[in-house]
Order: C-alpha cells, then sequence, then structure tokens
C-alpha cells in the first residue's frame, strides 16, 4: 500500500487554494455579521491563525472588498485597527412590479437602501410598463452615485410565473399584455444588468422571512392579497417554487362558495372586498382600504363584507395548512395591511374547517416586502458576485 | 506569509483518512449501481488508481461488505476477478400498518425482498395491533434466515403524523386507538430494531419514486385513496413533510360540496364511493371494490358514484397543483387500483376548474407503495449504519 494515496496530491493543492478563498469568504461574512472588528477578534471567532487572518485581509483591501474603517483601543492591550466590508463594492438592485405602483430601490452590500423610487403604475401598455422600469431603475442608479458596472445583480418580482424557456410571464391577469415574450430581456438588455425574475408572492415571502415576522420558521406561507392573490413558500429558509416556479398559485384554489366568482383570486383579492361591500349595501366610489375604514367605524355593510372576506382568506389558509403543514401563515400585500380587522373571522372560520390551524400573523412589512424580498435575494447573488469577481476566486 | 497555512494542516490528516472511507463508499455504491465488477472496470469508472482500488477492495471485503462473486475473461487480456457487494452484511425492514392489511418485508442491503408477511388486521384494540406487528416482523426475520442483529434499521409506516416529541401518531382516525402515546416505543423495544415511524402516504410517495412512475419527477404528488385519504409529496428526491410532518393532510381541505360529508376524507375514501351508490339506488353489502366493479359492468348507480368520486379527488388535485405546482400527480391506495375508471372524470373536472393541470398518472405499485417506500427508506440507512459499522469509518 503505497504511503501518499495518489489521488491525494492534486486534491491537496486545490485544497490551499480553496482553503485560502475559504477563509477570506468566511472573514468577510464574519465581518459583515459583526459590523466592524479587529485582526485579534477576527482571529478569536473564526479560530483561524493571526498570520492567516492577517494574509487574508490584506488580500480582501488590497481587492476592494473590505476597507478601514477607525481603531479600537482596549481597556488593556494595544490599539487595534478595525476592519468593515466596503458596502460600496458593489450595489444590488430590487424592483416591484405592480399593478398600481412601480418600486425600485439600489442598496450597498452591506443591504443598506442608498436610493429608491416609488412610481405610480400608469403605463397603459406591457411596453410601456417595460419602459417604465428601465427608466426609473436608470435614475434611481444615477441618483445614488453608484457606478452603473458596480450593480452586480438585479431581482424583479411580478405577479405570475416566469417562464424561463418561454421568456414571459404567465397568468399575470391583471397586467394586461404581461404575457408577451421578451419583455423581460428587453429590460435585461436596456439595463444592462444580469436580471433575475420572481414572482411577487415569492419575493414578498423572502423579504418577510429575511426582514419580518417570518425569521426562523420552518415552513412560512405568505399569502399577499392585493390586486390579485398570491402566495409564497419557504422552507428551511430556502424558496419553495414547485415543479415549474408555479407553488402558491393559490387563486386557482377551487373554493367552496365558487358560483359566482369563479376562482379564489376573484373572491378574496381587493376587487372582491369592494363587491361585496357594494352587495351588502355599500355605494359610491369603492376602495378596498375604504371598505375597511368603514368597517373600523362600525358600517354594517363594511364589516359584513370584511367578515366575509375573512371567511374566504380562512379557506385559503385552510387549504394550505392541509397541503403544507406550516407553522405560520403571515397576511400581506394591500388588503393585508387591514389585518387587525381580519384576523377574528379567519381564526373562528378556521376553528370550524379544520383541525390544523398554524399561527396567523400580519406582515411586518406591510407594502414594502415584494421590493425588500427582490433586495435581498438580489443581494445574495450580488455578494457572491462581486466577491468571485474581486477576489478572482 | 507563512508558506504552508497554519490550519491546514490538521486538514490534510483528516482529508486523508476521510478520502480513504469516501473512496471505499464511492467503491461501494459504484458496485451497487452496476451488480458487480473487476478492479480494472472499477478503476476506469471512477477515476481511481488501481492501487487505491485494491487496497479499498481488501477493505471492504475483510468489512465483510463487499465478496468475489466470479471471474471475469476479456475478448484481449487476462482473467479478472468480479467483486458484488455482499447483500447479506446487514438488512432492512419494512412495515406497512393499514386498516385492513399489516405488510412486513425483510431486504437485504440490495433491496431483494428475502422475505415477506401481509397478515388482514383483525386487531381490536391498538396494543393488540401493536403486538401483531411485533409477531409479524419477528416471524419474518426467523424465516429468512438473517441474523437478528443484522437487521440494521426498520421504518413503519402507519395513517396519521407520527409525533416524535410526544411519542405518538395524531389524526390517525380510522386506526382506534392508534394515538396513544407509547406504541410505536414498545414495537421499538420488543424488536430490539432501531425503528423510525413515518406517514403512509408519504412512503407510498417515495416508493412510488423509487420503483414506480414517479422517477425522474422534480416535484412529484402521490395521493393515497384507501380507508382514509392522505398525500405525499417528494420534492427533489427528498420527502417533503411540512414543519411539524403534516404536509399532504389533505383529507382536512375544505371542499366545495362541504354540507353532508364533513372532510374531503370523508367524500373522497373507499367509504364514501360506497355511500354515494347506496345513495344513487344500489343496495346489498357493498364494497368499494364491488362499486368500481358494476360500474365496469355500466350498472348506472355505481357509474354516478364513480363519476362522482373522480370529481372529488379533481379538487384535491386543483388544491395540490395551486399550492405546491408538481410535474406529476399518482393516484394511489385501494381506489387508486381503479384509477383506469376515474381518470376521465378527473381530467374532466379539472379542466373546468382550473388551468394549472399537472400530468395525472395510476400508481405502478398499487398495494405495495407504501411498503415498498418503507423498504426504501429503511434501506438507504441501513446501508449507511452498516457501512459504517463494519468498516469503522
Amino acid at each position: 500500500m503505497p504511503a501518499r494515496d495518489p489521488i491525494a496530491q492534486p486534491e491537496q493543492t486545490w485544497n490551499r487554494r480553496r482553503l485560502r478563498s475559504t477563509n477570506e469568504r468566511l472573514l468577510l461574512d464574519r465581518l459583515r455579521a459583526a459590523g466592524s472588528a479587529s485582526r485579534a477578534q477576527l482571529a478569536r471567532e473564526t479560530g483561524l491563525s493571526k498570520p492567516t487572518v492577517s494574509s487574508a485581509l490584506a488580500a480582501l483591501e488590497e481587492a476592494g472588498l473590505v476597507h478601514e474603517v477607525g481603531t479600537h483601543t482596549p481597556e488593556r492591550g494595544r490599539m487595534a485597527v478595525l476592519y468593515a466590508p466596503d458596502p460600496a463594492a458593489g450595489y444590488a438592485l430590487g424592483i416591484d412590479i405592480g399593478r398600481s405602483w412601480l418600486r425600485v430601490a439600489l442598496a450597498g452590500l452591506d443591504g443598506e437602501v442608498v436610493a429608491r423610487a416609488d412610481v405610480r403604475n400608469r403605463a397603459r401598455t406591457s411596453g410601456a410598463l417595460a419602459d417604465l422600469v428601465v427608466t426609473t431603475a436608470r435614475q434611481v442608479i444615477e441618483g445614488s452615485g453608484a457606478g452603473h458596472d458596480d450593480v452586480a445583480h438585479a431581482v424583479v418580482g411580478t405577479p405570475g410565473v416566469y417562464d424561463g424557456e418561454r421568456r414571459r410571464v404567465r397568468y399575470a391577469m391583471h397586467l394586461p399584455g404581461w404575457g408577451r415574450a421578451g419583455l423581460f430581456d428587453r429590460m435585461r438588455d436596456e439595463l444592462g444588468i444580469p436580471l433575475e425574475v420572481h414572482n411577487d408572492a415569492n419575493l414578498a415571502a423572502l423579504g418577510e422571512y429575511t426582514y419580518g415576522v417570518g425569521a426562523g420558521s420552518r415552513l412560512f406561507a405568505y399569502i399577499l392579497i392585493g390586486t390579485g392573490l398570491g402566495m409564497g413558500v419557504v422552507s428551511e429558509g430556502r424558496l419553495f417554487t414547485g415543479a415549474h416556479g408555479g407553488a402558491g398559485e393559490i387563486g386557482f384554489l377551487p373554493w367552496p362558495g365558487r358560483q359566482k366568482p369563479e376562482t379564489l383570486e376573484d373572491a378574496v383579492s381587493g376587487v372582491a372586498v369592494v363587491e361585496s361591500a357594494r352587495a351588502f349595501g355599500m355605494s359610491g366610489q369603492l376602495t378596498a382600504k375604504a371598505v375597511f375604514d368603514a368597517a373600523r367605524q362600525g358600517h354594517p355593510a363594511a364589516v359584513r363584507a370584511v367578515q366575509l372576506e375573512g371567511e374566504r382568506i380562512a379557506h385559503t389558509v385552510a387549504a394550505a395548512a392541509a397541503v403544507l403543514d406550516p407553522d405560520l401563515v403571515v397576511l400581506g400585500g394591500g388588503v393585508g395591511h387591514s389585518v387587525d380587522l381580519l384576523l377574528r373571522p379567519v381564526r373562528e372560520t378556521l376553528r370550524a374547517l379544520t383541525p390544523l390551524r398554524p399561527k396567523i400573523a400580519p406582515s411586518r412589512l406591510g407594502e414594502d416586502a415584494v421590493l425588500l424580498g427582490a433586495l435581498a435575494t438580489a443581494l445574495g447573488t450580488a455578494r457572491d458576485v462581486v466577491f468571485e469577481r474581486r477576489s478572482g476566486s
């Protein structure tokens, strides 16, 4: 038997190179979590030797990934230089395309938003909407002072399911013409930034998982109730998207009352709240928000409309519970806004419907959930891309 | 900068030991996939050097994990010894506990069943059923000629959701007293074999994924329609169980017709088929099988009952499609047996219900799906356990 295993040889060389890169990444992530730290602190917290920490920090600094941010003098001991990740080493772009609003935000690698725009979506055609996205994103980048080439990755949230093969969105019923092929390719080309497309409810779920009430949940379902109805599922920290990205298209759930509103989406969305308020006798220029406001004042027709909305949402939750077994269901989106009014009817109806009753909570991020989820997703990729690009690993 | 990274040192030693074990496991898995192979073949297929293959094979042979099974003489070249994994190096036990039948099978590490028993479940109490499980499993092991200590792992499939913390099954409505705490601990203790408990539909899904029509599916849902109603989900080759193991408890789905049958389970299970056949005018000692047989003969009441069953199953599929987005839904279990009759009404109803229509197929494994899923799961663990135990890694 040979003393040295012949195949261990290349493995070792590769290993040393990989170790160096792994150590650099480890220190960078550690700095990101801590905000800033000295060499000695990093050595203590990572178990790496001080010479290893020194050479890795030097490499990171040369690559522009880390910079000195000050000094720290402990009670006993010498003054130490503090290092921090350079947030301007790269940027991530998040875009939320909704029927009423277009939201765009740019964040540094530390996740802090450096520029943002919220624009009314008045586009009448899908082409005009794509143009609006490109123009708004360009303005946000220019206004931020970031170099265009430093924007490493963009993530777009849209209603519907993006079909990467056919280069188009499906099931985006509320954005006319939005199913056209090539729209996102055009935005990508005109922006000149790698661009990923995701379902809005999926991103909202990730946003709420990363920054909101979803943190720590094992299986977390986010129900987005607005112009449409959607659900995003985060399973053990990862988005659960199904076989073709269509998981959570709960607007298509068959539902108990199904005579008039054909789909659950028609029954539960903001439009449905207005419709039932009208059916119960409210009149005038109604919006979902107006109905909830009236219910808060005790207006009987509005109260009944909200009660009905709660019952219908309960059916959605019951279906999600039976199929997925989430430990937390968050209600968000435009209607999710008024969750305080909805929680009681939702819980009461659930009690009568099923023994499977997950915890239900309102969204913490409100209308920002999709945008923040897009940013969080873009950040994850941007950090990898920037590290690889700059460290040459 | 030091020439040798100080933390690489222990990593290298650990690495060499791990490499040896990894190589042995690689060769064992390769032999398992190929059935048998010579040293030269193994070296070619794995990229390992011949000396590495030789020493790893010697170690595997000494551990009793691999044995010589014959010789092979290529057209040009010398005679070569053929090696194969020793299937008798260890055994895996699969158990399917159903309301009507108890099934137990023992397989060698190659997955081949070496002994099996199918016993009518006539137990009136949960204690009697636990006893029946233990007695039957012991008989199967004894009848196989395998040593008791060589049974490395057992997996049990049961209706309901096993709550590992409270040591009991929940929601197993059709097995009286089956929710009692400690039943499975008792079986484990009396058998003296590590024993894992899973939901029956989950195991059926794994069985159908491993041995049946589910192979290669990205997101695969198996609907088990028998005395009860359940669903198992396999996502990218792994069971999807939800936050507390309750994913797929679709018996609790709220459903459109819900006045009389309170749950979807009551509406879809085998009992429901009999009930609706009676409501449509059939009489006598009916079973679900009798109703399907009569429908095949064109008996109008039976045909209507089957049609209704198909419509209700379609609601289950539609809910699974909206929440999970599977690329394949398999219908199995006692009623799944008559899927040929059900496919048309299921597909027609789906067409009217939703644009999300996954492929639907009958189970290939039929009534053996749960048992084979239990065996496949037990085998996975048994192979690891036996390798670790015998190779001392």
